[in-house]
């Protein structure tokens, strides 16, 4: 079977997701390649070779640039912060290498359009970690509303708010920089929300949006007396008209207090509707206008061995799959994909029309008026 | 005990909601007048003299003319369609009668405005019937956010959505109509989330906003093969600048399949959260930062005796009351405002600040642009 | 129209809920019979005239001999605290009253017999005022369940909880002692769910419980250091058989940290399966077997104007019934059966019965073993 | 770092998991032993080789025999049907290998006695497989209770609901015979429910249970008209008493429709109350009675890096965890337990606890008593 070594870059936060998922993914799928955990680059040698120890990568390297250029790496899956995105993406493509990596995909939609396009010269998978619409609760939703159960798409309304920031007096970090991170909450977590909004409804022809950064100063460290400001946002919404003609509403924000994971989205169509929360994964409600009139209601569906990737996982249904299962799926994508012939999605091109959607919000606060995505290039 | 004479003009779904609420009234409550069914004026005499009856009115017209000048009346409870509260509410104030009357206030700003002016000039009381600020949870809503305990509002999310014209074989009828009804779904239904939206985080500035008619034709009655067009939105949505600084979003939709009595909402503070859906009318759903860190959650209120306005109802909390219970809330402040010197909100000004949001709606929609609420005047 | 004068003894919690019934069902109904409030009777003719003005009866009393006794009475409704009911009652019938009592009917089934065999033998119709089967999502369950849409009943799991003595210096009151209340929380709460199991599942066959007194003893009075014993149960459950073949599982406090109004069932069959809590009285979760295996879950039904006795109170469904509205609903029940042909349920027999479980659920606890209800006699 | 070599029997729907588990674990936690997937025993020496390729274990063999006697086994992992734990289990106590087995531990408690006897006397560890107490959610709920965040418990509802069997044309399999499986829903599903009563409340005395095989016969296979003779329950409840005081009661069924995964719990204290259920396995919800009398109500905590065991997983709050990752802790509980000094629990002799409990409930069924699990030996 057809090795695909992987090359990861970074093991922080979702560093250690993607080494979780591809520790099961070979035990929880029947792969179509073999899965080898082959390098990992970390900020120095020294934490790199603890790292890969830890997450049993076979060899590691304090330069990320070795690890792009390595003739034993297949794959290169960047798990950075936003600002290097980019240039490692750009590197590894430039070695022939396919590219898995985080969302989102670059700091502006200008920055993730040379990214395809190198991508596409080269002729390279890539692959964007888009995790949540992974879950089987995401796929069957699109199951649903593919086939026609809930009539034409008339309304989305998606959100992405999170509270880690809550607190004033959480220490400032690489998120609240133009520079390190780009946008803030829109492009920390609304991505999540425009690409599952993509993935049920289709493209977005034009937003008009409004950002606000509530907090403007947050201390240097935690319990310092220094501020830094804050220079991007704490929450935004946008309104959306799709290329389909439905309407859409989006929020975001990293200070909504009492939102641990608040993922979550309606789609209304002319004959149903579908909600999901990410809080309550494993459920998807569905209302159809088709049922008996005194009958209808919406039903909550927890996923089991009847829908979507859920099988693999476990024979009884509500039984529960977690986040690091997302991952597990979106590995196994990833494997099957560069292995096979089966084609990857959410690629970067998906990465770029993201990232055009969230700078047009911006621009659109920034001017006062609806942006057509196509405005952005 | 002073007399409050009412005269009621219309008995359709909300006429008879007021009519329960005048029977329960003063039962349930002690209240400072006597509240006396005085009068009801249907659109013919025989009609209105059978509703008399029925709803247990004294005396009965087919002509509202007649009521309003009616010497023994003391207010004009208006339950007409929304074209006719205007001229009925200025021949009321003419006649120095107090008005009570049904939300939307008027088919536009303008209108509204005059009703104001003319019930300042002639030292009438009025009050608008937004139920739904009636409601246990919603007072309690109010003295906690005016507590603090949950910090300052950074936002708001607010919806009425219904599917009572979700059928697309519905048959047109006077709601759909600018002359007969001024806006759609935003005057049916989004009044009552803008009047919200006042209660709890204060005066809206500026809003951006979008209309869609969804179901452009339907059948000029059941059955039939004739259509007539839709003339104003079946679903809306805005963005909001609150004066206080807040941001927010309402939602409206009157073809929300899946959705039986969607008023809805979420205010996000500094230090908490707090959420509600008529349709769990009971429940109040409270976040408090200030929880210790790993005990924090949503919790969810079940209003009761220890709560405003619950205990007249029943002594015991989670009973639950109903939606005409909320009327007879309404009823009580009528009854007080009019016999002793409370005052009476949300009054005449109140409904015309909501139309304003609303105009002010459509016209963002109309030139793709943030309007200020003054500009509409 | 046939005149109902009812005469109401008790106006406390309970009987407070009826007159606000009383005021409601004439105008929320179209009601078979002229229903009149005519006499109230209370502890002192002074307070039953001052709550005869305040709940709007005609006459008052302060011996509910005289009211019982009185010619102009057609229905005599007995409020009062359970050690009363079966004397009252037996009074009325003697003089030919129809009788509308509170739960539980009586202090023990040997007390409900002679109650039963008394209306009987003089003709007289009776009611019980389990209000919460009055509920429309009640009804609705039992059409479904009649319809057989869940199949064959095979399991009922029932509560009703309550924390009002979950305080343990909640002094002792009428509800703690044998010769007032009889039982204590089976008398006053599970009453409903024996009721209710009935309702939807049919007669109970032999039972075998357990219950706990948890607080022995209780301040004589709010804030006294003197102590009462507490005589009856705090929490109890039974294991119950029915007749057609289902088990069952009741459950029922008055200590229940938390539960508000838990009056909660779930019904299970061979096809689906039906839930339902008070605490949300507006919604009944179904699930059915006959769904698509890849869409089935418990659907949530909000009740509105295409379900049981819903219509009349509002035209909106998901608006909400509340708590008195169920009893405005049995107000209903009686002065159409009272005036008209209907026939009258639950019954003096239902509440024998009733009675009868829970004698044998007692016994069973003290005897250690199944008791087959018929034992009771 | 002390190797820990494993053998694992069976790789069926359970066996999987373990797998899944063993894989994941290393990269989650910090482990105290290297973790070997030394060998798999399947039924024949090629499904083994396969079993073994596909799930990562270095060798194979098709006789279980061989596993337990092989030298570089330290653990043997017990994954077959339930009547074949007690021969494995004993076998390889006499090899002086440690065991970590599925729940049941054994066809009945007396079985289970000579396990917990024969590993006390070889000196061997332990561990049985009840892996939704490994949920973060229950280790939180036990630290609540010990803390006396509620009081004292003074009463336990617990359900293990399945719906698996519920379709009376599900054929016959080993789960529903004697000799194969002992008890049915009881030991399959209600010993986790045991378990978890134990874990939170403490030791139970005695039980007085009902039973019922509702389908007493399945097609001998999957559309056949042949027929087989169920012989367990296929539901069953109990009243329990605990040693403590607390009152409880357990409910189990393997053909409740609509159950996906009915694990579902409610402990009452005389201060608070907690709640459960395994279909939404990220959330507990706590009422505390020490809350404003005005402000109380449940709160739904959702798991995260504040709560045990959760932070390896994720760094998110409320991101979810799945149901391996239930068996990934007890994977490192075994890891940790063999390799380091920490104490396994559940070990065998809470597995012959549950199994005591569960045989009384057997036995009062038959008697029609109440039984002091004493009883049972």
């Amino acid at each position: 079977m057809k090795k695909v070594r992987i090359g990861l870059i970074g093991s922080g936060y979702i560093g250690r997701a993607h080494a979780i998922a591809y520790a099961q993914a070979p035990v929880v799928f029947t792969l179509r390649g073999q899965l080898v955990k082959a390098m990992l680059a970390e900020t120095t040698a020294e934490y790199a070779a603890q790292q890969a120890q830890t997450l049993g990568f076979q060899r590691s390297t304090g330069d990320w640039r070795e690890l792009v250029a390595d003739p034993e790496i297949d794959v290169v899956d960047i798990c950075s912060p936003n600002f290097l995105h980019k240039e490692m993406a750009l590197a590894a493509i430039r070695h022939g290498k396919h590219v898995y990596a985080e969302k989102p995909l670059a700091l502006n939609a200008a920055d993730a359009r040379e990214m395809v396009d190198a991508a596409r010269q080269a002729g390279v998978k890539t692959l964007v970690g888009f995790n949540y619409m992974k879950n089987p609760t995401a796929k069957l939703a699109k199951e649903i509303i593919s086939g026609g159960e809930i009539g034409d798409v008339v309304h989305f309304y998606g959100t992405h708010n999170e509270d880690y920031m809550a607190d004033p007096l959480a220490p400032i970090h690489w998120h609240c920089f133009k520079e390190t991170a780009g946008l803030g909450a829109l492009g920390d977590l609304a991505a999540h929300i425009v690409n599952m909004a993509h993935y049920l409804v289709g493209d977005i022809a034009s937003v008009c949006g409004d950002l606000q950064t509530v907090i403007g100063q947050r201390p240097k460290s935690a319990g310092s007396a220094h501020m830094a400001a804050v220079e991007n946002e704490d929450q935004a919404h946008a309104m959306l008209r799709f290329a389909g003609g439905a309407r859409g509403l989006i929020e975001t924000s990293r200070i909504a207090c009492g939102r641990k994971m608040g993922l979550s989205w309606l789609v209304t169509g002319t004959r149903g509707a579908l909600s999901f929360t990410q809080e309550r994964m494993a459920e998807l409600k569905l209302f159809r206008q088709d049922d008996p009139a005194n009958r209808q209601g919406f039903r909550t569906i927890l996923t089991g061995p009847l829908h979507p990737d859920y099988a693999p996982f476990c024979q009884g249904a509500g039984h529960g799959i977690g986040f690091n299962d997302q991952k597990t799926v979106e590995a196994r994508d990833l494997i099957d994909g560069i292995a096979g012939d089966a084609p990857l999605w959410p690629d970067f091109e998906e990465g770029w029309k993201v990232s055009r959607v969230l700078d047009a919000v911006a621009l659109s606060h920034q001017d006062g008026r609806w942006v057509d995505v196509i405005e952005i290039g």
